[in-house]
């Protein structure tokens, strides 16, 4: 049941140079796609960043040594596990598929990024991803992206999809990405998967640039559990197929156009992952101003967007806006004066110079309260700064989900 | 349902020096104990540790003012109103409750220390605490240690009681103390509201020393929620009846017994608050061994504690144990190197050199995880320190109770 419209755009763009398939490999169960390979145009730039958990999986470990030798050409997703806690015998596993697929496609195995998701710890059958491959090849396609991002969901309950056109003094530029994640979400430097592909032509160096950048006000200010999974990846290709015009730096004319189409889909992308949170049933804007620095507003937007606490109110639709000041109240910010701190919910003031707004009523509370999506508006009154943080509340269903199977 | 022993004590020593009663004052709900008052001998020492939550409420300022300039003679507690949140209003409530003790006790009003928990952000009914003082004062007993226990309560289930006697060279020393506490629980420097007493004569700047030396045993390693209260404190008192005899130093030859007594106590009352955790099933001790210091082994058993997927699983009894490493590794230590860390649950080794462990077996792992107490033991091997946190599980009744109503 995922809060707002999380619908599949009316439109998909392909991207010219990009081509997807999704295939049922039987990784894990049976007769559902869970293979997903994206070839890559040998023409095109690409950008990847990667989790900082520490147990990072074996194909983050593989992807991160082939991404440094060569630009990859094909990136090749399973579901159903995510080869992680897996240990020496994980990372041959990963490194077999991605051979496999070499030799197949007739490429170098470096250029090759291998991505898995699902159950962590388990071995993973790299046998019914390799059986695979000749399927997912035989079937690339530039119209596939709603297959592919079927292909890569877990306990996703919707397909996670964003599209967009641009024109800039007469080129047209596409960007399509598809995105997967809905438990371990607390993404640090990336969500669990992100695929995002633009034919504009961007320099290799720019676009790592670009994705960093956007990640920090898309995937990586999203939250629904706090657990930092141990499989993010994200990935932004340039095909470069709309024009051999090639932004190279954030001073050209096209620059700033695509960056902003990039981080609409991206933003996109990242929300629909909050919305599709595992048992969510409110979509939660944190916004923070007034701070002295972009860090605290990101620290104190946590601590209310990880706080049980708040989570189990807003589930609830009680406006206990005394738990969320106890959140601003334990994020750690140096000399805080909490009698300057106000909180808004939506267009309701509730506390004002850190006590209840006078003209604040049980009613008005109520009603924001009711609402599927409400935006937290903390404004800490020190400072400039600023920073927004997407998350989700805390229901039975997200307990019953965790609890009842092992994803 | 508060997991494992969590009965009251058989013997409750009365502290000589300290007095309590237990009132119904209607601070919020009729007819129940809602007003505890205790006495304290004008010869005691007492040491105080409140909360490092910025937001904290009125009582905890008023204290932290009052407990600076004379030692306290009267601590006086409300339960169903937390007194936070509540601006100026609610600290002028605060210091009006201690004046009217005051007056009618016959003391200095700064010999009051107030404490309030309950909801944040409404008004106190301070004149029904007032209204009750009389009878709380008439009331005042040595042997109302169980009336009181059950009089700090809110969401807890259970009174939180541990008493000792120790003999140490012909003195018998008591130790007697309460706590109460059960979600919004992750303590830091204290508990919701905890009190220990002993008749040990020690001096008063020897006595902060051990409260926040046993505080960070006891108080500071438990978390339910993550969540630290704006209402945390914990006061320890020797009132010096047993022996005429100050123990001034580390060296005395009676520090070290009391000491361990007095941890005995706040371990007991601390893991009671876990054990009584709001809708906790499980019992879970996450022990970490082989850091570099303390403060890692804090943040990686803190980290797990913490974690909602970890969590989830203990309560589903799934030894879901990549949820673990992936805690693990998101908990921010430098350079870890993930392939020497091996967990054990209980005596089982499920996780050996960041894989899983060769001899592990499903059946060994359901049979640890359908134990209702845990011990999550990480090894990190790459130092020697160590350090345990206490937590519990995170069912559908942690849900329920928070989203139900407002506590």
């Amino acid at each position: 049941m995922a809060v707002g419209n999380v619908s599949v755009p009316d439109v998909i763009y392909p991207i010219d140079g990009i081509k997807l398939s999704a295939t049922a490999a039987g990784v894990r169960y049976k007769d559902r796609d869970d293979l997903v390979v994206i070839e890559i145009s040998d023409k095109a730039t690409t950008a990847v960043v990667t989790t900082k958990n520490t147990f990072c999986a074996a194909p983050v470990r593989v992807l991160r040594e082939h991404f440094a030798k060569v630009s990859p050409r094909y990136l090749v997703t399973n579901t159903g596990n995510a080869n992680a806690g897996t240990g020496a015998d994980g990372k041959r596993r990963a490194i077999d598929i991605c051979t496999a697929l070499a030799e197949k496609a007739g490429v170098d195995t470096n250029a090759i990024l291998p991505f898995s998701t699902g159950v962590i710890g388990e071995p993973l059958n790299s046998d019914a991803v390799i059986a695979g491959l000749d399927n997912a090849l035989a079937n690339l396609a530039s119209d596939s992206w709603l297959a592919a991002a079927n292909g890569i969901r877990t306990t996703d309950t919707i397909p996670k999809l964003a599209s967009q056109k641009i024109d800039v003094a007469g080129t047209s530029y596409h960007v399509t990405g598809m995105s997967k994640g809905s438990g371990m979400i607390r993404p640090n430097m990336a969500t669990m998967l992100g695929y995002v592909a633009t034919d504009a032509n961007i320099a290799a160096d720019l676009l790592q640039e670009m994705l960093s950048a956007i990640n920090e006000q898309s995937f990586n200010r999203i939250t629904v559990d706090g657990d930092t999974s141990t499989n993010d990846c994200c990935v932004l290709i340039a095909t470069g197929a709309a024009s051999s015009e090639v932004i190279d730096s954030p001073e050209h004319p096209h620059y700033q156009p695509v960056f902003d189409a990039l981080v609409d889909v991206f933003v996109r992308l990242a929300q629909l992952i909050v919305r599709d949170g595992e048992g969510a049933t409110k979509f939660m804007t944190v916004k923070v101003t007034g701070g002295q620095t972009t860090q605290e507003c990101c620290d104190v937007a946590y601590a209310v967007a990880h706080s049980p606490l708040v989570k189990t109110a807003f589930f609830a639709s009680d406006a206990n806006w005394g738990r969320i000041l106890a959140a601003v109240g334990y994020a750690g910010i140096e000399n805080l004066d909490t009698e300057q701190v106000d909180v808004y919910l939506d267009e309701v003031m509730i506390c004002q110079n850190g006590g209840v707004a006078p003209d604040y009523t049980e009613e008005a509370g109520k009603t924001v309260m009711s609402r599927p999506e409400i935006t937290i508006h903390i404004d800490l009154a020190r400072g400039d700064a600023s920073d927004t943080v997407y998350t989700c509340d805390l229901s039975y269903d997200y307990v019953k989900i965790n609890a009842d199977y092992r994803s």
